[in-house]
Order: structure tokens, then sequence, then C-alpha cells
């Protein structure tokens, strides 16, 4: 259950650096490369020679050459040539759309014809200099869904990240949910509340003092297909909290792309955008590393709720409030699913 | 193939302390802690939430507390609260019978209302300080039945356990099998015999010579549904055998209780009651550990035994007169089994 | 899709020493060991009384004794004895026939009956002192067909095995394949080449000049159902290539002995079999190991190739002259099974 018309991290530029990469996407078995002039390209991971997965090869001047009887493949999905063959009349393989930017690679899995870059999200942190950047991928045995629910749903972290970002007062602030155009927006407010450990370490990496009261904020903003930003941070209280002055505060944007692999497997593209303190790479680190441990946290957990929905697939889940982020994005994931079912009839009649 | 009325061990009392324990028994998924007041208690391992394990959350105050959102569970299967929730219209989940006995935590994954403590076993080994008791537990990927003739039919000691309990006589003293209530009972006799390591070391455990000829015995009781206690000893010959003077012998009772994971895997809870030297913890010990390598070696034998049953699912196996224990027991389960078809068929009808 | 009636390599003798093997062959569960007089043996691996496997027992005085209860068979799969019990009217187990030879277990999964030692192949380096052989075993999870494919178009080399005995000419030199009888033979020939680094290696062991133009051949011989032998080598240029003076060459034959598992499992039991310095122990050991792991730089490609071909079913494969090799062995195969079945349909009728 995943719209195929829409781009997806496929993977992040160092894992096609010198070699191509195999992986599934969205079911859909690519190699990823650079081409010509070092541009991303994606085919199918198949030879029409003998079935050999492309990504096994090697990239020779911008061609993915088969790493079992040498033949050359085209971004475009045709051979280019194969050493004492003439290749004109061979099987073409398919080809996807792929852009690189914002420091990941995207992919577009469905109708070719359709993939506008100017669906890419907006990445204000990755050419801006005021901003910093670090993350990293983790792979998790669970429906893509599971993850968006997680990540709209931040009580959990009271529970699952008690020694990070977990506080009491997660529980005590009733988040909102509004639908804006395409997006899904949950807000939690925390008021005059002593900062978690990751946001204390946060406030003394801005050099800001770690033990007064604070201003906490969680601003989750879901797109189809799989994208959350979550505007996250702290301020010394009473200044305004997200809109507070940036000298008494420390924040930024939790940025997650999932992609799904298959129903019930995805990839977990995660990292924090901050704009404070852009030139400290240690501090960059040092939150890379804190946040790594975070979300290494839910993996146990996602896919132990993912056997569990496998293991009793009749029992319908609760709605609670809290769960309304992520019930509004199944809703326009199920949406964007049926009109792409629906224009996939209309061409086939 | 288990019969879902009846008492299984689930686990032992260590494996609840501080945290829950999720288990699979008789194919039900089972979150075990201990509730209010120190009490052992089980319910479905599934949080009505979002389908999250409960064991996979906290004990607070004898409450199964969820660790992804929160939702406390309550031993009877209904919800008891949640942060920022109203709790009542929650649906409920299965809660089972649970007592903890004899230094085990008991299960009924049937009908709740046929859950009599009654109906437990004696052992008489948990509270009499003339006896001693240590043991231990093996997960085994085989049909719980191929335990129950194992342990039925002790011939295999002479080739799965050569070094330790195995001896030749094995071969020549043919076991006589009777069926008394609702126990069948395997008896063999050897006479006049050396003993072999295992017992050898049991002798000089109770400062008795070890190496004179020796009278031992091997009764094996299986009660439905997965026990099979078997009294074990040597006694210097000709003295009495299983019934001669505590003076000048040593012996037990094995006790193994067998648990259904699946129809094909299974929980073993194994240990050796002894009533003679029951303060020697160093003894104790010393058998543990050597009880724990002798059953280590069944392991492999079910296990390739399970896989090549179910690779020729249609062949018959021979019933000797040695396999009259295990074919009586399965007898007996077939007759349970059958029991509670019926009166499921009349409850629906 | 395998012939049953046909010869395949089981194991090497030393598998068999001391103990039962078990293995899978085509299919079939079989208990390999060396019965009354250290013939080779092999019997379904399965004990008619309870189901364990005979290849976890011992060989005692050439019985096959069941592990669990000491139950002995026989090499024509009848029970021979049993402690305290009359075997008279045990059920049969197949057996299988079975050839030791060249040193080789060999096996015919099909109709005893046809099973004639004639038709083992004629393996000259195994009884003549002028030869030497050294070899091993992978086991592959693919279709034994995918690792005949990859023998009989030894293009692959150049990009499989770059740094052994790979090299550019490969491409340049495009081979013959042709039928003659039941063998499929498909020949290349590079004149005029500097060796690559493996027979540059074999060239100095033979004790002649390494850096000099030399004629390469690769004879590729396949007969059914999973033999292919490969006459290989190099001689200095100008001499007669493949009918050079020995003094002048260095060459041998590869040895592959293919064995199915399952349809998409395999053995394979690889060898070199070499006239010159047939004395050298040490250099039989160092051309062991470069050719081990040459093939291990095989196991990826195939078990991928694999996972494709599974993955995409539909997907017709291209025939290009370089696979003709290939592609003949494959309707040999086709057309043994073909009459196999054609055989089998006549007595079921």
């Amino acid at each position: 259950m995943f719209p195929r018309n829409a781009w997806y991290v496929a993977c992040t530029p160092d894992e096609i650096e010198g070699k191509p990469l195999g992986r599934t996407i969205c079911g859909e078995l690519v190699a990823l490369y650079r081409a010509e002039g070092g541009i991303a390209a994606a085919v199918e991971d198949f030879c029409p020679h003998r079935g050999a997965p492309l990504s096994l090869g090697r990239v020779v001047d911008g061609k993915l050459v088969c790493g079992y009887h040498g033949l050359e493949m085209g971004c475009d999905g045709k051979a280019v040539a194969m050493p004492g063959q003439r290749v004109r009349g061979f099987p073409c393989i398919r080809s996807y759309p792929v852009v690189e930017r914002g420091g990941f690679v995207w992919i577009w899995p469905g109708d070719p014809a359709l993939a506008d870059p100017a669906r890419l999200p907006h990445m204000e942190w990755a050419d801006n200099p005021d901003w910093a950047f670090g993350g990293g991928r983790y792979y998790i045995r669970c429906d893509y869904r599971l993850m968006i629910d997680n990540l709209m749903d931040l009580t959990h972290e009271k529970y699952v990240h008690t020694d990070s970002i977990g506080q009491k007062e997660l529980d005590e602030a009733t988040p909102t949910t509004r639908v804006e155009g395409d997006t899904v927006i949950t807000r939690r407010y925390m008021e005059n509340i002593l900062p978690p450990p990751f946001w204390q370490a946060a406030l003394r990496g801005n050099r800001l003092a770690d033990d007064v009261p604070c201003d906490r904020w969680q601003i989750c903003r879901f797109t189809p297909p799989g994208q959350v930003l979550i505007d996250v941070g702290v301020a010394h209280a009473g200044q305004g909290g997200f809109d507070a002055n940036p000298a008494v505060k420390a924040g930024g944007t939790v940025v997650d792309f999932i992609t799904p692999e298959t129903e019930t497997t995805m990839w977990y593209f995660w990292g924090m955008a901050r704009n404070f303190q852009p030139q400290d790479a240690a501090l960059t680190a040092r939150i890379r590393e804190a946040q790594g441990k975070v979300f290494s946290e839910d993996l146990e957990m996602l896919e132990s709720q993912q056997r569990n929905l496998l293991r009793w697939p009749e029992r319908k889940l609760l709605s609670l409030n809290t769960d309304m982020g992520g019930i509004q994005a199944r809703r326009m994931l199920e949406r964007l699913v049926e009109q792409e079912r629906g224009s996939t009839a209309q061409i086939g009649s």
C-alpha cells in the first residue's frame, strides 16, 4: 500500500560512489549508479543477457557494465554494447527517473511521464549555510506506515525514549492535528518544563543554560508519500517558544524520509537539520550519534508491532486523538493509491 | 495436536522478575508478568491501542504498561488507564488463568472456567526439605510428542547418552507399560549391573561405593498434557532396588514438563529432584550440569527426527514394545483433544 | 529439472570416513556410509522405526546403526537387527546404487536396474601417475544448470575473475560450440597473448618463462548430467598450443562435477588435474588454493542470478553465440528428462 507516482529517497550519494548499488524500492529491484557526467541513474537490476544483477557490475565511462559477461547498459535501460555482440535487438529493461537533491538520491517508481522534480520537497537546510545537517539510515522490518504513525504521535517518546527526549509532560500536552493542503500537521507544545537530556545537550551546544525552565515544541509535518519533517526545540521559558529569538533557543528540524522496500519492510533515512552553531562539526557529530541511538530504540518496537499485526490481521486498532496525525496521513496515502488505481484502470479500458 | 484445557508450564519465576516476558504457548502469544501483590498473570501479548507487544513494556504498581504509548493493562485483559484517554470503551484482550506453584508458573490456554488448580501436579520435592531440585529450560524445534516418546522409551540412553547414563544392559531389560487411570507408566529394571558414569557420580555424591554391582530402576510416569516424571536411581545390588534402604541407594525423580509452542516447536522444562543429601548445593549444581549435558544430546536427534517426519508425512512409524509408553501417551492426548472438539461442537450447536 | 537415471557425485571418500554422512541429492535425503568391507553405500536417511536420520548414527561392522534406538540397517535398505526385536516385518527403505571411483563417491538416484558403472566418466588423472589432482567442494544456492552455463561460457572470466584468469583477449576470441555424441564441446583459442596471473604461476610451476607471449586454450566438454571437463593451459607462442611439446607448456583439466541438491541448490565438486610436475605436492596445494579462490568468486554471482530469475520467472534470457555451450547442454538435459518421463509413463500404463 504505497503510491508509486511519487519521489522516494533511494539512497544517499555516498552509497553510489565508485560502484553501483542494488536496492529494492517499492518492490522494484533497482541498480543505482552514476551515469555519464556523474548523473545519478537507476535501471532494473536485471541484465537482459542472463539475468545477473547489474548492481554486481562496474561503472565504466558512465555505462553500467554487467559483472558477468560485460553487457553495457545505458541509463535508459537499453543495452549500449557487448563485446563481440550486436545489441540492437536486445530487450530493454525499465529505467527510473532519478534526481539527486539535498544530499539524497530520489527515485520515482511509477509512471516516468509524471516524474516532475518540482514535486521534490524543499530542503532549506541543504543549501543554506545557516543550517547544518547530520543523519543516517536504518533498515526496518515493518510497513512504512507504522513509522509514519510513530513520527506523527510523539507521545511514545516518554515510553520508548525515556533517557533522551522522553519526559512526563508529553502525556499532559495534548497534540492537535490539522490537514493543510497535502500536509498533515500535528502540533504539541509544552511550556515551562525542564528540558530532557537530549535538549539539555543541545542548549549547551548553543552555549545556553540547560538547567532552567523552557518551552518545548514539536511540529510534525507529514507530506506523502514518506516525508515527515518535525520542527523541534526548546527556548528558555517565556521568550516566545518556537518564535523566540534564536539567541535563547536551540532547535531544528528532524528530517525523516521513509521508503517502502516491500509491504512489510522499509528504509529509514533520518537526520537532524539545525540552524544554530552550523559550523560546529563536533556538535553535528554528537547530535547525529544521540539521534541515531534514539531512533534505534524504535526498531524493536516497530518490528515486533509488525509481527503482531501479521499475527492478528483481523484486529482493528484504536484511533485516539493522539493517533490523528498517523490516521490522516494514512487517509491521504489511501486516496493517492486509489487515484493511481483509477487512472490505471482508465488507461487499461 | 495438544489439549488446551490443561495446565502447562509457561516459565520459571525468575523469567518474570522485574519485567514482563513474551512467550508463545500452545500457539497463544502471551505476556507473562507479576501483577498486583506479585501474583503471576498472563494476557495476550497485544496492546489494543496499536498492536504493540505488551511484553516490551514495564510493570508499574502491578499494571502492565505498554512500552509504546503507556496504556495500562489489567490482569483481566481490560485496559485500566491511559494518559489523557478514557479507556472504558477499549476492546478487551484475552487473559489466561495462571498459577505459580512448585517453582513454575503454570498457564491454562483453554476455557478459563475449567481451570482448576487442583489439577496441577503434586510436586513433593518443591515443599519438602528432604528434597533438592535443580533444572533448566531448552527450546526445541519438534512436536512435543516426540519428546514424550523420547522420555517414555529410555532405550535411547544407550545410543544417545553413551557416556553418561547409557549402558548395554538397557537393551536387555525389556520395559513394561501399563495405563493406570490418567497415567501411563513404563517400568524398566536392571539388576546386578555396573552403574554408568552419571550414577557412579550420584553414588559418590551420596558417599556410597560407586564400583560395585547395583540394581537400577527407571519408572516413567506420563500424565497429560506434558508431564513426565521418571523415578530413577541405583542401589547396591540385592538390597531391594527402588525399595532399598536410603542408606544404600542414590536416586530421585527426573522432572520433565513439556509445553508446546506450536505444532512443531516446544519448550522443555527439565530437572532432577533428589531425596539424598538435599542440603548439598554443590551436588545439586553438579547434577544439574550433568543432566543439562545429557538432555542437550537429545536436541539434535529430536529436531532432525522432526524434519524427517515433515519431509515424509505419509510414512507410518513402527510401534514396538519399547514404544508402548509413547503410544499410550499419544492415545491419551488424542482422546483429550477429541473430547475438547466434541464439547466445543456442542457449545457451537 | 534433472535426469535421475544418471551418476552424480555424492561426496568425497573423506566425508564418509569413520561416520555416516547425511546429504540431499536430487531431492533425495540419503545416508552415505561405508558398509561391509569398506564398500561405499547409500540408503534413505530415515530409520523405519521412528523416523530418525540414520546419518546421525554409527557404522558398526559395516552396518549402519541408528543413533536413536539401535536399529541396524543393511545396505539394501532392509533392517538387519534391533536389540530385543524381530525385524523381519519391518518396512524397507530405499537403497541407492553407489560406486567409489576416481576419488569420488558416485550415486544413482534413479532406477537401480539401470545403474551401469560403465557409464561413469573416464578419469585419466585418477590412476595415472603422470597426473596430479587437487580439488574441493562448494555449496551453492542456484539451479545446477546456471553452473553449467557458467562453465560452458568462459567469457565471464574477464569480468568475474579479473585478477587471476581473466584477460581482455577473451572477448576477442569467439568460441565455437559443437555437439559430439552425448558431449557438448565449446572451444576457444587465444594466440600470442600474455598469460594472466594464474597461468603465469602455472608456467613458473613448470619451470618455464612466464613473461613471454603464449597461446592459450579452453576446451569445455559437457557430458550429462553434471560433468564439465575443461582442458585449459598455455604454451609458449607458436609451439603448437594445446598440441605443443609438454616441455613448453603448462596445462591440465579443470574437473567439475555438479550435483543438484534441489531445483535451486547444488553441490559443486571442483578440481584441477594436471600432467606436469605431478610429484610437486606444494604446487598442487598452490593451484588448489588459487582455483578455490577463483571459483568462490562465482558464488555471489550465481546465487544472485538465481534470486533474480526467481523474481522474474517470466523473462526469457538471451541466447548469444557465447551461450551456445550452455544452451546445447540444457537441450541435452531436457531430452533426457523427457525420455525418463516417457519411460515412466509407459511403465505406469
